[in-house]
Protein backbone atom coordinates (compact mmCIF):
# COMPACT_ATOMS: atom_id res chain seq x y z
CA UNK A 1 0.00 0.00 0.00
CA UNK A 2 0.77 3.45 -0.71
CA UNK A 3 0.48 6.37 1.23
CA UNK A 4 -0.92 9.38 -0.79
CA UNK A 5 -2.96 13.40 -0.18
CA UNK A 6 -6.24 13.79 -1.88
CA UNK A 7 -6.35 15.92 -4.13
CA UNK A 8 -9.46 16.39 -6.42
CA UNK A 9 -12.47 14.51 -8.15
CA UNK A 10 -13.20 13.10 -11.01
CA UNK A 11 -16.70 12.92 -12.25
CA UNK A 12 -18.43 10.92 -15.14
CA UNK A 13 -21.88 10.01 -16.33
CA UNK A 14 -20.61 7.58 -19.08
CA UNK A 15 -19.19 4.43 -17.13
CA UNK A 16 -19.23 0.77 -16.53
CA UNK A 17 -22.56 0.11 -14.20
CA UNK A 18 -19.97 -0.95 -11.36
CA UNK A 19 -18.61 2.29 -10.87
CA UNK A 20 -22.36 3.64 -9.71
CA UNK A 21 -21.76 3.54 -6.08
CA UNK A 22 -18.76 4.67 -5.15
CA UNK A 23 -16.68 7.97 -5.59
CA UNK A 24 -13.82 8.85 -7.47
CA UNK A 25 -10.83 10.39 -5.84
CA UNK A 26 -7.46 12.11 -7.59
CA UNK A 27 -4.81 10.79 -5.21
CA UNK A 28 -1.21 12.15 -4.88
CA UNK A 29 1.43 9.82 -4.18
CA UNK A 30 3.53 10.90 -1.23
CA UNK A 31 7.32 10.49 -1.02
CA UNK A 32 8.45 9.57 2.43
CA UNK A 33 12.16 9.74 1.81
CA UNK A 34 12.84 13.27 2.66
CA UNK A 35 12.82 14.65 5.98
CA UNK A 36 9.28 16.14 5.33
CA UNK A 37 6.22 14.81 3.25
CA UNK A 38 6.49 15.30 -0.23
CA UNK A 39 4.36 14.99 -3.15
CA UNK A 40 5.06 12.86 -6.21
CA UNK A 41 3.14 15.25 -8.87
CA UNK A 42 3.31 13.05 -11.50
CA UNK A 43 1.87 10.16 -10.52
CA UNK A 44 -1.64 11.08 -9.20
CA UNK A 45 -3.84 8.43 -9.90
CA UNK A 46 -8.06 7.85 -9.19
CA UNK A 47 -9.50 5.82 -6.52
CA UNK A 48 -12.30 4.39 -5.13
CA UNK A 49 -13.15 5.91 -1.44
CA UNK A 50 -13.41 3.49 1.21
CA UNK A 51 -12.78 5.54 4.20
CA UNK A 52 -14.73 8.63 3.64
CA UNK A 53 -11.75 10.55 2.86
CA UNK A 54 -11.90 14.57 2.37
CA UNK A 55 -9.47 16.82 0.34
CA UNK A 56 -5.93 17.10 1.71
CA UNK A 57 -6.42 14.60 4.03
CA UNK A 58 -3.54 12.06 3.58
CA UNK A 59 -4.65 8.39 2.82
CA UNK A 60 -3.71 4.18 2.73
CA UNK A 61 -4.03 3.10 -1.23
CA UNK A 62 -4.32 -0.09 -2.10
CA UNK A 63 -3.71 -1.36 -5.49
CA UNK A 64 -4.74 -4.07 -7.90
CA UNK A 65 -6.55 -6.84 -6.66
CA UNK A 66 -6.59 -5.41 -2.75
CA UNK A 67 -8.94 -2.59 -4.18
CA UNK A 68 -11.72 -5.37 -4.56
CA UNK A 69 -11.28 -7.16 -1.36
CA UNK A 70 -13.29 -4.96 0.88
CA UNK A 71 -17.01 -5.45 1.99
CA UNK A 72 -19.56 -4.82 -1.66
CA UNK A 73 -16.35 -4.12 -3.89
CA UNK A 74 -15.85 -6.72 -5.84
CA UNK A 75 -18.09 -5.77 -8.84
CA UNK A 76 -16.57 -2.56 -8.91
CA UNK A 77 -13.45 -2.71 -11.78
CA UNK A 78 -11.12 -0.67 -9.90
CA UNK A 79 -7.66 -1.00 -9.81
CA UNK A 80 -7.22 1.30 -6.56
CA UNK A 81 -8.79 2.25 -3.47
CA UNK A 82 -8.31 4.29 -0.34
CA UNK A 83 -8.85 1.90 2.55
CA UNK A 84 -8.02 4.30 5.09
CA UNK A 85 -7.80 7.76 6.58
CA UNK A 86 -4.09 8.10 8.34
CA UNK A 87 -3.78 9.73 11.52
CA UNK A 88 -0.52 8.87 12.42
CA UNK A 89 3.19 8.46 10.72
CA UNK A 90 5.95 7.76 12.43
CA UNK A 91 9.77 7.18 10.98
CA UNK A 92 12.07 6.21 13.85
CA UNK A 93 12.26 8.69 16.49
CA UNK A 94 10.52 11.18 14.50
CA UNK A 95 6.53 11.83 13.71
CA UNK A 96 6.57 12.45 9.93
CA UNK A 97 2.92 13.00 10.01
CA UNK A 98 -0.10 13.51 12.42
CA UNK A 99 -3.45 14.68 11.31
CA UNK A 100 -4.33 18.54 12.20
CA UNK B 1 -7.22 3.88 -12.37
CA UNK B 2 -5.41 6.09 -14.65
CA UNK B 3 -6.77 9.05 -16.70
CA UNK B 4 -5.59 9.06 -20.60
CA UNK B 5 -7.05 10.11 -23.51
CA UNK B 6 -8.20 8.36 -26.78
CA UNK B 7 -5.29 8.40 -29.20
CA UNK B 8 -5.79 5.89 -31.76
CA UNK B 9 -6.73 2.43 -32.68
CA UNK B 10 -5.11 -1.05 -33.46
CA UNK B 11 -6.81 -3.52 -35.67
CA UNK B 12 -5.81 -7.33 -35.79
CA UNK B 13 -7.16 -10.27 -37.83
CA UNK B 14 -5.58 -13.37 -35.46
CA UNK B 15 -6.18 -12.96 -32.30
CA UNK B 16 -7.43 -14.53 -29.10
CA UNK B 17 -10.95 -15.50 -30.01
CA UNK B 18 -11.94 -13.91 -26.53
CA UNK B 19 -10.81 -10.31 -28.45
CA UNK B 20 -13.27 -10.43 -30.92
CA UNK B 21 -16.29 -8.64 -30.04
CA UNK B 22 -13.85 -5.51 -28.08
CA UNK B 23 -12.81 -2.76 -30.14
CA UNK B 24 -8.88 -2.20 -28.96
CA UNK B 25 -8.35 1.79 -28.78
CA UNK B 26 -4.26 3.26 -27.88
CA UNK B 27 -4.82 5.38 -25.08
CA UNK B 28 -1.93 7.99 -23.73
CA UNK B 29 -1.44 8.26 -19.89
CA UNK B 30 -2.15 11.82 -18.61
CA UNK B 31 0.15 14.00 -16.09
CA UNK B 32 -2.20 15.91 -14.06
CA UNK B 33 0.36 17.18 -12.23
CA UNK B 34 1.43 19.99 -13.98
CA UNK B 35 -0.68 23.79 -13.89
CA UNK B 36 -2.23 21.67 -17.49
CA UNK B 37 -2.94 18.59 -18.54
CA UNK B 38 0.00 17.19 -20.43
CA UNK B 39 0.81 13.76 -22.24
CA UNK B 40 2.22 11.00 -21.20
CA UNK B 41 3.58 9.97 -24.58
CA UNK B 42 5.91 7.24 -24.18
CA UNK B 43 3.83 5.07 -21.88
CA UNK B 44 0.51 4.46 -24.62
CA UNK B 45 -0.89 1.55 -24.11
CA UNK B 46 -3.72 -0.53 -25.69
CA UNK B 47 -7.16 -0.93 -24.04
CA UNK B 48 -10.32 -2.56 -24.69
CA UNK B 49 -13.36 -0.31 -24.35
CA UNK B 50 -16.41 -0.39 -22.30
CA UNK B 51 -17.76 2.94 -22.13
CA UNK B 52 -17.85 3.60 -26.19
CA UNK B 53 -15.10 6.03 -25.94
CA UNK B 54 -14.29 8.32 -28.84
CA UNK B 55 -11.10 10.03 -30.57
CA UNK B 56 -9.73 12.54 -28.22
CA UNK B 57 -11.76 11.70 -25.46
CA UNK B 58 -10.27 11.68 -22.11
CA UNK B 59 -10.99 8.34 -20.10
CA UNK B 60 -11.09 6.31 -17.36
CA UNK B 61 -8.60 3.39 -17.52
CA UNK B 62 -8.66 0.22 -15.01
CA UNK B 63 -5.13 -1.72 -15.66
CA UNK B 64 -5.03 -5.91 -14.15
CA UNK B 65 -7.92 -7.96 -13.25
CA UNK B 66 -9.54 -4.74 -12.89
CA UNK B 67 -10.51 -5.23 -16.56
CA UNK B 68 -12.08 -7.99 -16.21
CA UNK B 69 -14.47 -7.29 -13.74
CA UNK B 70 -17.30 -5.85 -15.48
CA UNK B 71 -19.81 -7.09 -17.34
CA UNK B 72 -18.90 -9.73 -20.29
CA UNK B 73 -15.48 -9.27 -19.39
CA UNK B 74 -14.32 -12.46 -17.63
CA UNK B 75 -13.29 -14.50 -20.76
CA UNK B 76 -11.48 -11.53 -22.39
CA UNK B 77 -7.39 -11.69 -22.25
CA UNK B 78 -6.76 -7.99 -21.75
CA UNK B 79 -4.87 -6.21 -18.69
CA UNK B 80 -6.75 -2.62 -19.65
CA UNK B 81 -10.17 -1.49 -20.36
CA UNK B 82 -11.71 2.05 -20.38
CA UNK B 83 -14.26 2.01 -17.52
CA UNK B 84 -15.62 5.76 -17.92
CA UNK B 85 -15.32 8.82 -20.27
CA UNK B 86 -14.74 11.43 -17.88
CA UNK B 87 -16.97 14.20 -17.96
CA UNK B 88 -14.91 16.69 -15.03
CA UNK B 89 -11.56 16.80 -13.41
CA UNK B 90 -11.81 19.31 -10.46
CA UNK B 91 -7.96 19.89 -8.74
CA UNK B 92 -8.44 21.84 -5.81
CA UNK B 93 -10.38 24.66 -6.23
CA UNK B 94 -9.55 24.29 -10.14
CA UNK B 95 -11.38 22.84 -12.75
CA UNK B 96 -8.71 21.12 -14.24
CA UNK B 97 -10.90 19.44 -17.47
CA UNK B 98 -14.64 19.71 -18.48
CA UNK B 99 -15.40 17.91 -21.17
CA UNK B 100 -16.25 19.92 -24.37
CA UNK C 1 -1.88 -4.75 -22.73
CA UNK C 2 1.19 -3.32 -24.87
CA UNK C 3 2.19 -3.52 -28.35
CA UNK C 4 6.03 -5.23 -29.22
CA UNK C 5 8.10 -6.87 -31.80
CA UNK C 6 8.84 -10.51 -31.70
CA UNK C 7 12.84 -10.41 -31.68
CA UNK C 8 14.10 -13.57 -30.58
CA UNK C 9 13.39 -17.26 -28.77
CA UNK C 10 14.28 -18.75 -25.58
CA UNK C 11 14.58 -22.23 -24.99
CA UNK C 12 14.23 -24.17 -22.11
CA UNK C 13 14.68 -28.30 -21.09
CA UNK C 14 14.10 -27.63 -17.67
CA UNK C 15 10.92 -25.87 -16.80
CA UNK C 16 7.49 -26.28 -15.20
CA UNK C 17 5.62 -28.67 -16.88
CA UNK C 18 2.74 -25.81 -17.48
CA UNK C 19 5.32 -24.32 -19.91
CA UNK C 20 5.62 -27.76 -22.14
CA UNK C 21 3.23 -27.05 -24.74
CA UNK C 22 3.88 -23.32 -25.37
CA UNK C 23 6.72 -21.75 -27.81
CA UNK C 24 8.79 -18.64 -25.66
CA UNK C 25 9.14 -15.49 -27.86
CA UNK C 26 11.21 -12.36 -26.71
CA UNK C 27 9.33 -8.78 -27.20
CA UNK C 28 10.45 -5.82 -27.36
CA UNK C 29 7.79 -3.08 -26.48
CA UNK C 30 7.19 -0.31 -28.96
CA UNK C 31 6.86 3.24 -28.17
CA UNK C 32 4.48 5.32 -30.09
CA UNK C 33 4.83 8.58 -28.85
CA UNK C 34 7.50 9.58 -31.31
CA UNK C 35 6.50 9.75 -35.54
CA UNK C 36 7.48 6.60 -36.14
CA UNK C 37 7.87 3.15 -34.24
CA UNK C 38 10.99 3.12 -31.93
CA UNK C 39 11.94 0.30 -29.79
CA UNK C 40 12.14 0.06 -26.08
CA UNK C 41 15.23 -2.18 -25.75
CA UNK C 42 16.15 -2.39 -22.13
CA UNK C 43 12.61 -4.26 -21.74
CA UNK C 44 12.80 -6.86 -23.40
CA UNK C 45 10.33 -9.54 -21.85
CA UNK C 46 9.29 -13.41 -22.79
CA UNK C 47 5.92 -13.85 -23.85
CA UNK C 48 4.09 -17.01 -24.98
CA UNK C 49 2.83 -17.15 -28.11
CA UNK C 50 -0.68 -17.59 -28.38
CA UNK C 51 -1.46 -16.19 -31.53
CA UNK C 52 1.42 -17.87 -34.02
CA UNK C 53 3.56 -14.58 -34.26
CA UNK C 54 6.69 -14.73 -36.82
CA UNK C 55 9.93 -13.02 -35.86
CA UNK C 56 10.07 -9.25 -36.57
CA UNK C 57 6.26 -8.85 -36.48
CA UNK C 58 4.60 -6.64 -34.34
CA UNK C 59 2.19 -8.26 -31.60
CA UNK C 60 -0.07 -7.23 -28.77
CA UNK C 61 0.86 -8.70 -25.44
CA UNK C 62 -1.19 -9.24 -22.46
CA UNK C 63 0.53 -8.96 -18.79
CA UNK C 64 -0.47 -10.73 -15.90
CA UNK C 65 -3.68 -12.67 -15.18
CA UNK C 66 -4.17 -11.59 -18.40
CA UNK C 67 -2.10 -13.96 -20.25
CA UNK C 68 -3.40 -17.38 -18.75
CA UNK C 69 -7.49 -15.98 -19.62
CA UNK C 70 -7.45 -17.99 -22.96
CA UNK C 71 -8.52 -21.32 -23.58
CA UNK C 72 -5.41 -24.11 -22.15
CA UNK C 73 -3.56 -21.46 -20.44
CA UNK C 74 -4.97 -21.41 -17.15
CA UNK C 75 -2.21 -23.95 -15.91
CA UNK C 76 0.43 -21.99 -17.34
CA UNK C 77 2.76 -20.21 -14.98
CA UNK C 78 3.16 -17.48 -17.77
CA UNK C 79 3.24 -13.53 -16.57
CA UNK C 80 2.97 -12.29 -20.46
CA UNK C 81 1.39 -13.57 -23.62
CA UNK C 82 0.81 -12.70 -27.07
CA UNK C 83 -2.57 -12.47 -27.66
CA UNK C 84 -2.54 -11.22 -31.45
CA UNK C 85 -0.78 -10.45 -34.41
CA UNK C 86 -1.55 -6.57 -35.13
CA UNK C 87 -2.54 -5.69 -38.71
CA UNK C 88 -3.15 -1.80 -38.45
CA UNK C 89 -1.80 1.20 -36.13
CA UNK C 90 -3.97 3.98 -36.36
CA UNK C 91 -3.23 7.51 -34.56
CA UNK C 92 -5.53 10.28 -35.51
CA UNK C 93 -5.16 10.71 -39.17
CA UNK C 94 -1.74 8.87 -39.32
CA UNK C 95 -1.22 5.01 -40.43
CA UNK C 96 1.55 4.53 -37.81
CA UNK C 97 1.58 0.81 -38.88
CA UNK C 98 0.72 -1.45 -41.47
CA UNK C 99 1.74 -5.02 -41.71
CA UNK C 100 3.72 -5.72 -44.69
CA UNK D 1 9.85 -10.50 -3.54
CA UNK D 2 11.76 -7.76 -2.33
CA UNK D 3 13.97 -6.80 0.21
CA UNK D 4 13.50 -4.36 2.82
CA UNK D 5 14.14 -2.63 5.93
CA UNK D 6 11.35 -1.48 8.70
CA UNK D 7 11.90 2.28 9.22
CA UNK D 8 8.26 2.99 10.47
CA UNK D 9 4.93 2.91 11.33
CA UNK D 10 1.30 3.73 10.00
CA UNK D 11 -1.69 4.30 12.35
CA UNK D 12 -5.20 4.95 11.01
CA UNK D 13 -8.69 5.04 13.40
CA UNK D 14 -10.99 5.06 9.96
CA UNK D 15 -10.19 2.11 7.71
CA UNK D 16 -11.66 -0.71 6.09
CA UNK D 17 -12.26 -3.61 8.42
CA UNK D 18 -10.31 -6.02 7.03
CA UNK D 19 -7.16 -3.99 8.40
CA UNK D 20 -7.76 -4.12 11.57
CA UNK D 21 -6.14 -6.82 13.15
CA UNK D 22 -3.07 -6.36 11.12
CA UNK D 23 0.05 -3.96 12.22
CA UNK D 24 0.93 -1.35 9.31
CA UNK D 25 4.70 -0.88 8.96
CA UNK D 26 6.28 1.50 7.00
CA UNK D 27 9.44 -0.41 4.41
CA UNK D 28 11.87 0.45 2.94
CA UNK D 29 13.42 -1.50 -0.25
CA UNK D 30 16.92 -2.32 -0.44
CA UNK D 31 18.95 -2.49 -3.22
CA UNK D 32 21.85 -5.09 -3.35
CA UNK D 33 23.34 -3.61 -6.31
CA UNK D 34 25.99 -1.90 -4.59
CA UNK D 35 28.52 -3.75 -2.25
CA UNK D 36 26.70 -3.09 0.44
CA UNK D 37 23.02 -2.77 1.38
CA UNK D 38 21.50 0.53 0.49
CA UNK D 39 18.14 1.93 0.80
CA UNK D 40 15.83 3.33 -1.91
CA UNK D 41 14.22 5.94 -0.26
CA UNK D 42 12.01 7.63 -2.45
CA UNK D 43 9.76 3.65 -2.97
CA UNK D 44 8.77 3.43 0.80
CA UNK D 45 5.65 1.71 0.72
CA UNK D 46 3.30 0.20 3.51
CA UNK D 47 2.98 -3.28 4.09
CA UNK D 48 0.85 -5.44 6.66
CA UNK D 49 3.37 -7.49 9.49
CA UNK D 50 2.90 -11.21 9.26
CA UNK D 51 6.24 -12.15 10.71
CA UNK D 52 6.72 -9.91 13.90
CA UNK D 53 8.73 -7.69 12.77
CA UNK D 54 10.83 -4.90 14.56
CA UNK D 55 11.62 -1.69 13.67
CA UNK D 56 15.40 -1.56 11.44
CA UNK D 57 15.03 -5.01 11.00
CA UNK D 58 15.26 -6.45 7.10
CA UNK D 59 12.53 -8.29 5.83
CA UNK D 60 11.42 -10.22 3.10
CA UNK D 61 8.16 -8.62 1.35
CA UNK D 62 5.32 -10.35 -0.94
CA UNK D 63 3.17 -7.79 -3.29
CA UNK D 64 0.00 -8.30 -5.21
CA UNK D 65 -2.19 -10.58 -4.38
CA UNK D 66 0.99 -12.80 -2.79
CA UNK D 67 0.16 -10.69 0.44
CA UNK D 68 -3.62 -12.45 1.08
CA UNK D 69 -1.94 -16.20 0.94
CA UNK D 70 -1.35 -16.87 4.00
CA UNK D 71 -3.22 -17.89 6.79
CA UNK D 72 -6.28 -15.02 8.06
CA UNK D 73 -5.47 -13.04 5.20
CA UNK D 74 -7.80 -13.61 2.79
CA UNK D 75 -10.37 -10.87 3.57
CA UNK D 76 -7.60 -8.19 4.13
CA UNK D 77 -7.40 -5.35 1.34
CA UNK D 78 -3.57 -5.44 1.43
CA UNK D 79 -0.98 -5.44 -1.76
CA UNK D 80 1.77 -5.58 0.81
CA UNK D 81 3.03 -8.18 3.63
CA UNK D 82 6.07 -8.83 5.23
CA UNK D 83 5.95 -12.37 5.06
CA UNK D 84 9.67 -13.27 6.35
CA UNK D 85 12.28 -11.78 8.76
CA UNK D 86 15.79 -12.14 7.63
CA UNK D 87 18.33 -13.85 8.60
CA UNK D 88 21.14 -13.59 6.24
CA UNK D 89 21.69 -12.57 2.29
CA UNK D 90 24.58 -14.21 0.93
CA UNK D 91 25.52 -12.80 -3.04
CA UNK D 92 28.41 -14.88 -4.53
CA UNK D 93 30.60 -15.75 -1.81
CA UNK D 94 30.35 -12.77 -0.04
CA UNK D 95 28.23 -12.43 2.89
CA UNK D 96 25.96 -9.06 2.19
CA UNK D 97 23.63 -9.33 5.37
CA UNK D 98 23.43 -11.11 8.62
CA UNK D 99 20.83 -10.27 11.36
CA UNK D 100 22.92 -8.88 14.19
CA UNK E 1 8.23 -12.91 -17.92
CA UNK E 2 11.79 -11.72 -17.51
CA UNK E 3 15.17 -13.40 -17.82
CA UNK E 4 17.69 -13.21 -14.85
CA UNK E 5 20.64 -14.15 -13.58
CA UNK E 6 20.84 -16.44 -9.78
CA UNK E 7 23.21 -14.56 -7.94
CA UNK E 8 22.67 -15.46 -4.65
CA UNK E 9 20.67 -17.26 -1.67
CA UNK E 10 18.01 -15.35 1.13
CA UNK E 11 17.87 -17.80 4.61
CA UNK E 12 15.15 -16.18 7.12
CA UNK E 13 14.01 -18.84 10.22
CA UNK E 14 10.89 -16.77 11.00
CA UNK E 15 8.51 -16.70 8.17
CA UNK E 16 5.22 -17.28 7.33
CA UNK E 17 4.66 -21.23 6.94
CA UNK E 18 3.42 -21.19 2.92
CA UNK E 19 7.67 -20.65 2.39
CA UNK E 20 9.35 -23.17 4.25
CA UNK E 21 9.57 -25.93 1.71
CA UNK E 22 10.76 -23.86 -0.96
CA UNK E 23 14.65 -22.10 -1.52
CA UNK E 24 14.73 -18.20 -1.32
CA UNK E 25 16.93 -17.38 -4.30
CA UNK E 26 18.57 -13.54 -4.98
CA UNK E 27 17.71 -13.00 -9.03
CA UNK E 28 19.36 -9.70 -10.78
CA UNK E 29 17.32 -9.26 -14.16
CA UNK E 30 18.94 -9.29 -17.38
CA UNK E 31 19.14 -6.58 -19.68
CA UNK E 32 19.04 -7.90 -23.95
CA UNK E 33 18.76 -4.94 -25.70
CA UNK E 34 22.71 -4.15 -25.82
CA UNK E 35 24.78 -7.00 -28.01
CA UNK E 36 25.86 -8.66 -24.95
CA UNK E 37 24.02 -9.69 -21.91
CA UNK E 38 24.28 -6.86 -19.26
CA UNK E 39 23.04 -7.03 -15.53
CA UNK E 40 20.06 -5.00 -14.42
CA UNK E 41 21.83 -4.74 -10.74
CA UNK E 42 19.48 -2.08 -8.61
CA UNK E 43 16.37 -4.29 -9.52
CA UNK E 44 17.73 -7.36 -7.64
CA UNK E 45 14.64 -9.57 -6.26
CA UNK E 46 14.10 -12.56 -4.07
CA UNK E 47 12.28 -15.60 -6.01
CA UNK E 48 11.51 -19.27 -5.04
CA UNK E 49 13.55 -21.87 -7.27
CA UNK E 50 10.88 -23.85 -9.10
CA UNK E 51 13.61 -25.60 -11.20
CA UNK E 52 16.61 -26.30 -9.53
CA UNK E 53 18.52 -23.52 -10.58
CA UNK E 54 22.39 -23.21 -9.94
CA UNK E 55 23.97 -20.11 -9.05
CA UNK E 56 25.09 -18.00 -12.06
CA UNK E 57 22.73 -19.75 -13.90
CA UNK E 58 20.40 -17.36 -16.62
CA UNK E 59 16.64 -18.41 -15.79
CA UNK E 60 13.20 -17.54 -16.42
CA UNK E 61 11.30 -15.80 -14.12
CA UNK E 62 7.30 -15.28 -13.99
CA UNK E 63 5.86 -12.47 -11.66
CA UNK E 64 3.14 -12.08 -9.49
CA UNK E 65 0.02 -15.02 -9.57
CA UNK E 66 1.60 -16.67 -11.84
CA UNK E 67 4.10 -17.75 -9.55
CA UNK E 68 1.77 -19.67 -7.94
CA UNK E 69 0.33 -21.46 -10.55
CA UNK E 70 2.65 -24.41 -10.95
CA UNK E 71 2.43 -27.74 -8.51
CA UNK E 72 2.38 -27.08 -4.99
CA UNK E 73 2.85 -23.37 -5.15
CA UNK E 74 -0.82 -22.49 -4.54
CA UNK E 75 -0.17 -21.63 -0.72
CA UNK E 76 2.70 -19.95 -1.42
CA UNK E 77 3.12 -16.19 -0.29
CA UNK E 78 5.49 -15.36 -3.04
CA UNK E 79 5.37 -12.94 -6.26
CA UNK E 80 8.31 -14.57 -8.16
CA UNK E 81 8.98 -18.13 -9.20
CA UNK E 82 11.73 -19.68 -11.19
CA UNK E 83 10.08 -21.32 -13.73
CA UNK E 84 12.94 -22.57 -15.90
CA UNK E 85 17.11 -22.69 -16.35
CA UNK E 86 17.25 -21.33 -19.44
CA UNK E 87 19.58 -23.26 -22.40
CA UNK E 88 19.72 -21.10 -24.86
CA UNK E 89 18.67 -17.46 -26.28
CA UNK E 90 18.17 -16.58 -29.93
CA UNK E 91 18.36 -12.74 -31.11
CA UNK E 92 17.49 -12.50 -34.80
CA UNK E 93 20.25 -14.24 -36.21
CA UNK E 94 22.70 -14.23 -32.82
CA UNK E 95 23.38 -16.61 -30.48
CA UNK E 96 22.85 -14.24 -27.65
CA UNK E 97 23.25 -16.95 -25.00
CA UNK E 98 24.00 -20.84 -24.58
CA UNK E 99 24.38 -22.61 -21.48
CA UNK E 100 28.11 -23.65 -21.33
Amino acid sequence: MKLGRVVGTVVSTIKSSGLNSHKLLLVCPLDLAADSVASKDGETFVAIDLAGAGEHEIVLVSYGSAARISAGTSDVPTDAAIVAVVDNVQIGERNAYSKG
